[in-house]
């Protein structure tokens, strides 16, 4: 691929051309519920006491570039991706071994991981899980490659979001490169912009047909006598991306004609319960607007409980539990949610490592498990001495790489030059809470321009990451997969700033990419 | 039907259920685009500068109970009323009677007349007209009578509006009817509320049916080379409504293919040009965001210029005649506009009439035009001696009707017993610029909850106007009909006021009707 075709994309603007696709972008996405509540800072809570606004979500004008071999080799991935994941939550042994390891250096993980032993001593009653996963990843092009390749960012087992809102952005993207129908002139004329090479984004379809898989094989009540069964997103308060959830919601209700409440975390233990009586655990839900009609849950879909802020006191993590020792199926467990930290990948992604991946996937041929190792950028246990260390210590090796705190909201990453100092700073005994990871390079050139939700358009050098969606439902007693699929993408879209090679900092938009 | 089931319906709401009830309809419009912006008393334009901010549109929570009997009569005769209004506007000589008979009393009937008149001169060079009209009705309940019946309260020539958020009304409400799926608990339980009894709503259907007709009619681009053709929606500026209007061009542009722009009245002047020495007028439309591409306009669908503060000034009327000299299809032409004002309703249904329905109506048999007629409430002429005027000053008359100013913004209704003295405190030439109509008197126990834009949710004795719309496509100079459907339906709710028998006061809710 040409690098060059970054330098010369997206066309310039006009100030007519920015006015007219600006003003078609802020009808568009109301009109079609590509909408956030808005941010504190923009609308206070006194100026809307009834939290009737909403806004835009933060946008692209453009798609962006994208080479349709990386796109390919993402969504090759994915189902194996899917496999590995379920394939790691099953094994506790192994993966219990790591989280033991964090458990002095990260609260949140000692946390999730008490409730799972807990809940494991009484017994689960659940042996179903259910992954909704993304995979994200970046573009790498270091200096001299002549091909750019996809390289991991981070594999997400909880709450990964933004599927609803990102099928809409695609479809706005598709609307602009055919608006007016015969005659496109929404966007300026560019090579790249005559057809709409956007690759379908069936990121709903394939999500709520997850969720759904969940909820048919649940089976049925367990209460006695039976009660109709939902599903139950968990989600925080105050929500503000709830626009996005409720793509899932309704495709759920209208399509599969599932039940969906939405519960927010605090309410779960007032609204819900099980019942001491009944050995099989079925969640009941009571919904305050109808008491006199109660629901089983079939499944626990989680929008919340994913970072250490979702759970301000001891009730939130009793509430987990809660749901935990459950009969409903989760999405995730927290085994499952605990396959996602970034342990595990710096686990998977260490170049000197025992063959994980073989083991995990006993049933995937060795070119398969190679596109996957392809997609890790090597990461480095810094614990103990060894490469990791090496790398880290020594500025000229340190200045190819970022360090990553495990702990999520953990600190800040540290780049380059500043590694050696950083480390030397603080005790060596912390040092296992840091992952050092080889940056990706992604390129240089890449430019667009997003409106934000407040309305200011901003144009500049952006770096894109590129998430793919999987869902996988297994059984976490015998590892047999009931359901496998893949389907659907995300690009989100960042300012480049002057660390550029780690998740670069600042204002992120929902994109759709255009395939080169 | 048994009124008694006005007083039953909607059911109270706890308040839990009015909270989840309130919460589903505030996301639920955000969602599916059911949406306005926001007006300067809520949201001041400081506060949110580059204008993305948005709200639900007024909503009801509950549809309102209809009888079905006259949902029925009010859909079968609109193809029928349609015709009518064609009927009218090609018959210049009648209507232009009426009008010149205005002229000294309504600046801006004489404005748009002169506005005809001048181009007539000219001569048209469009024999091709388009109405998207919209039939407005109220239930007629006087005590004693033992069924209700539908009185027309006005019909609507030009900007014929809420058809496409009428939909979406129409889908929450049957939404919320069913949610969840199985086991609908969203209302309490109402013997009205057990089954959908929603009529479908194929408003923006019907209309864009109608405008891609006139498109379709316009035949071949005028122009030398030719053009591509497009629809032109002329629009108001700062329009907060314009969601409704995105769901037609929505429609036009993704089910039709057909280009449609929106051009602010103050722009067209600036962005359409006549060529001088094209004697067949074509419209031509230059995008300023793609100066280098022209379209022609086939069809020009006024959403503006339907009030006298569209023209604020004489630019405004040039802008007119430009339009309507053009060989565009108006939707409406100035002519088509001016058969909808309130003293064409007024002649039509005079009750010591001449039978002008039977001479407009040639083709429609006598149980038809009786049909239609039965929609008209009794109509009178005050500008000389007669039964209108004894009506008006007899105070025991009085006291069952309203006097309407002919004029848009020419002053309020003046209700009952307020006539006489109203009158007789003006000179008796101004009064033919008023128009006395017997009171319909809607059922009085009719109630609703309503959800402003605000998120104010208000509760209260209600009044419903259902409108019914409908399309005509037709030759003004041979009077032949090509395209006449109806479909779709508006129900606006409002807070009824003291003179409950007039057009009620105050805030209106955009609702939905349940057939009983």
């Amino acid at each position: 691929m040409d690098e060059s075709v970054f330098a010369t994309y997206p066309p310039e603007l006009s100030p007519e051309q920015k006015q007219n696709l600006v003003a078609l972008v802020k009808d568009w996405t109301i009109h079609h519920g590509l909408a956030v509540r808005p941010s504190p800072e923009f609308v206070s809570g006194s100026s809307d006491p009834n939290g009737v606004l909403a806004t835009n979500a933060p946008v692209t004008l453009f798609p962006s570039l994208f080479p349709q071999s990386c796109y390919e080799a993402a969504v090759s991935v994915q189902t194996v991706y899917n496999e590995l994941y379920a394939a790691i939550t099953v094994d506790e042994a192994w993966l219990g071994e790591i989280i033991e390891e964090l458990v002095d250096v990260d609260d949140f993980v000692a946390n999730l991981w008490r409730v799972h032993k807990a809940v494991k001593q009484e017994g689960y009653v659940q042996p179903l899980s259910l992954g909704l996963f993304r995979s994200d990843y970046m573009l790498h092009a270091p200096e001299g490659s002549s091909e750019p390749s996809l390289k991991q960012v981070e594999f997400n087992t909880i709450s990964s979001s933004f599927g609803g809102l990102s099928c809409l952005v695609s479809k706005m993207h598709s609307h602009l490169l055919s608006c007016p129908p015969g005659n496109p002139i929404a966007y300026p004329p560019h090579p790249c912009l005559k057809e709409n090479r956007i690759p379908e984004n069936t990121a709903v379809a394939t999500l709520a047909a997850g969720l759904a898989a969940a909820h048919e094989a649940y089976g049925s009540s367990r209460s006695s006598p039976p009660l109709p069964l939902s599903i139950i997103f968990v989600v925080q308060e105050g929500e503000r991306n709830l626009f996005d959830q409720l793509e899932l919601s309704t495709r759920l209700t209208e399509f599969h004609k599932i039940p969906v409440f939405r519960v927010i975390t605090t309410d779960i233990l007032r609204l819900t319960s099980i019942p001491a009586s009944n050995p099989s655990r079925p969640l009941i839900y009571t919904p305050p607007h109808a008491p006199s009609v109660q629901f089983e849950a079939s499944t626990i879909y989680l929008r919340s409980f994913y970072a250490p802020n979702d759970y301000t006191d001891q009730r939130a993590w009793e509430t987990r539990t809660h749901l935990e020792r459950s009969a409903a199926i989760k999405c995730p467990t927290v085994l499952n949610q605990l396959s996602g930290c970034k342990k595990v990948q710096q686990v998977l992604a260490q170049p000197t490592r025992p063959d994980h991946l073989t083991r995990f996937l006993p049933r995937s041929d060795a070119q398969v498990i190679k596109a996957l190792r392809d997609t890790f950028a090597p990461q480095y246990d810094i614990s103990t001495p060894g490469q990791g260390r090496d790398l880290a210590l020594n500025p000229s090796t340190a200045a190819n790489h970022v360090l990553k705190p495990q702990r999520e909201g953990g600190g800040n990453n540290v780049y380059r030059d500043a590694i050696p100092g950083f480390l030397r700073s603080m005790p060596e005994r912390d040092w296992k809470g840091w992952i050092l990871m080889e940056l990706i390079q992604p390129p240089g050139a890449a430019k667009n321009v997003a409106l934000r939700s407040d309305g200011e358009v901003l144009t500049g050098n952006v770096v894109g990451e590129l998430g793919i969606f999987g869902t996988i439902l297994w059984n976490n007693e015998s590892g047999r997969i009931m359901h496998n699929e893949r389907g659907g993408w995300l690009m989100r879209t960042k300012a480049r700033d002057s660390d550029e090679g780690g998740v670069a900092a600042g204002f992120s938009s929902l994109d759709s990419i255009l395939l080169i």
